[in-house]
């Protein structure tokens, strides 16, 4: 955990993966930053390695996290990312265990500490409930929880509401100070909005923003969703936005 | 195999791993694309991927090298590097399959395969003879052979010259266009004289120099050694440093 | 977690490694099986997968358990260890996420409810106590508490007894069904003794049997060392062994 | 190479992967066994490590292989496959880099040099020509090639003529004492004929047997099919099958 680190809820996360890199992806970044002023709202941008020093120096208040770190000391270790290496190339922080680049336990626990020690934020990512708790003890600044049982329900709702609520809850319980963000298959603003109504702060999306028609209209409208189910969540709970 | 590539003999590989990054991996940098200009030699700087674009952009001769990259396509791959944006980023090649970074079999296949087709050349380490003929036959643009009994030989000598030109003879056998450096636990300027002196037209170099007290004072002793030594083996061979 | 399984403290972990196989292995495995009788204690032997059934049919009380084992479905999988072959084989239960066989945390959580599913126990490795309390999560038999700062204090005492305790307590208040072994560089019987009189209830060793001049004898000695220690503890607490 | 190996041409490999594991796995065997006999062909078996020892003692001719192993020595290694504990177990031989068990191109040479140590053969998978003439360099025993564009053609045919021959002559090129097994989504006994009547001197089956709903019988329809489109071709040639 990064002293210190806070991140305004609601949230959101935008992973170009292996998708964008390069022209495409600073274009895409530099929008998104425009639209953490425009709407208020913190937007976590993950771009190749390549990329971060470039997008990091061209953004303000986007949050430039890195795909994936070692936990490796200074030294030996080619083809590694070194954790102050990240930091010093302007990332924020950095997103660990994604689906698609599973860590060891050891590893993860190591890269969690390296990640404080250098200045940097985790995002960790975690299958299911079970997942999510062990990680939790670990002591990550924000959980991503990507259940497979919603991914892919994409366009036809973003499950159920119990579903959310219970991972807050629980990990709330564990440690307060961890923020949740609920990946779940979000392909249109339209799910956006109902994962933030059914308790969510914060939510992601790669495929439904880097293979859409226009990318920086689908990213915006994204945002947009996202700042409007807040906002609403907040009217109905008669304050800002906290349920 | 990169159509189109060629590097003149004699050439360096200069990898800081994990040692250096950021702004000293910068200034390094900057020193070593002089001493190409000075001596008249090509080097190759292996950076953390992060540091790939800003070296590239400030230096003008320097080979710049990503560490690793992936066989993937354009598309998932979240903490990936993908082909397309290491040769977005300004690199000229990749380095694969180091002993710190194994790849298997069909990962360096296609690696290799990649680095063509988005236009990177490929410097592939080989343990010894066996694998580097094995790797020959993928098609490599560079073999960097660096043979376990050989490592940590520095300072007592780099050697046998059997095994430096057995090799050279083989791989030239088998593809003459693959350029072969041979790394050898080099650890001062006198190795570099001595292995150039043994047959190899290319060598490099890691601890020997970023852990050095002076880094760039060891790298360019190093470089001023390389060019002496290949052109005093020219002058004996009675031609212009090709054996 | 594995319905139904106990295990009688104090017990024992033997890991023969890739040190012992075959003949050898089958030797020692049955001169444990006898001391587990003549001691009155449980031996966990993790034999080379290839060796679990011969052991299992040859032994009667002694607990053998796979090195590893995968967590995937009956199905494809070349190069695998299904969970199902395992426990058909005759194993009771596996040894997961060793120091030299890391698991990432998503196969480690499947394959403890694998093992569950197919009736085998678990015994898990964890380098330290963050790592224990995430694995607690996750619900394994027995927690292997194998500290590095522990490692290779053989012969010069097992550590202190806060960090046993410590442990015991922690994981005990997150589940107190689940056993913990503290391996910690036991070389020789003054060893376990220590250990147990610093509030272990289980130990183990690899090279203090397998590279002794005399495996059987050392193994001997130390199945005895646990005993007196264990009884003497409990002499000393007013009953039968359990502080 | 293991000295002194030979395999009768024509042969065949089943794979029970994880599908198939104990009773069922040793039945399975026993029928191969026999129709090795009745067939006078040789049948390579590669089941779960834990079912090797109680398969090649129930058998005579069959050649039971390993699905995987590491090339460690004698040592540490918790969950690896040890050289040495294979043979004594009663392998034949050893399966190495399946498309489901990738393994570095280093650990690959040093797990055939391994194998040669112990006395196993090796059956090394190769997805393309390319990987089969860098595998042909490192001594395999046996190279299984398997392209991916064959594969998944089972029940529509086999592939071309000109693929399988183009492979058989570059590798008998390279050196002539390797012998070749051409994988190509074989799913019945007609596939079966219709490879080896294309060139092939050995094939084999996973799904088409472990699937079937009689896999002794469609095993058996596999091997008189081998049999007899290897006599035809050899009478087609006017000599005992040799083209």
């Amino acid at each position: 955990m990064l002293p210190g680190f806070t991140i305004k809820r609601p949230f959101f996360e935008i992973g170009p993966k292996a998708y964008l890199y390069g022209q495409a992806a600073l274009d895409l970044a530099v929008q998104a930053d425009r639209l953490c002023e425009v709407y208020d709202v913190d937007i976590i941008f993950t771009p190749q390695s390549v990329d971060i020093r470039m997008i990091a120096e061209a953004t303000r208040r986007l949050l430039v996290f890195a795909q994936h770190m070692d936990p490796l000391p200074i030294g030996k270790g080619i083809g590694s990312v070194l954790p102050e290496a990240v930091k010093a190339a302007g990332a924020k922080g950095v997103l660990l265990n994604h689906a698609e680049r599973r860590m060891a336990l050891g590893d993860l626990r190591r890269a969690i500490e390296r990640a404080g020690e250098v200045g940097l934020a985790t995002l960790v990512c975690a299958d299911n409930l079970a997942e999510a708790k062990a990680i939790a003890v670990l002591g990550p600044d924000i959980l991503l929880a990507e259940p497979p049982e919603l991914i892919g329900t994409a366009g036809g709702g973003v499950g159920s509401r119990d579903f959310i609520r219970r991972i807050n809850e629980e990990i709330a319980r564990l440690d307060p100070r961890i923020a949740v963000l609920h990946g779940a298959g979000i392909a249109t603003a339209g799910d956006v909005a109902e994962v933030i109504g059914l308790g969510a702060e914060a939510t992601g999306c790669t495929s439904g923003i880097v293979r859409a028609e226009h990318p920086a209209a689908s990213m915006a409208a994204m945002i947009k969703a996202l700042r409007e189910a807040w906002d609403q969540r907040g009217k109905e709970a008669g304050f800002g936005g906290n349920p």
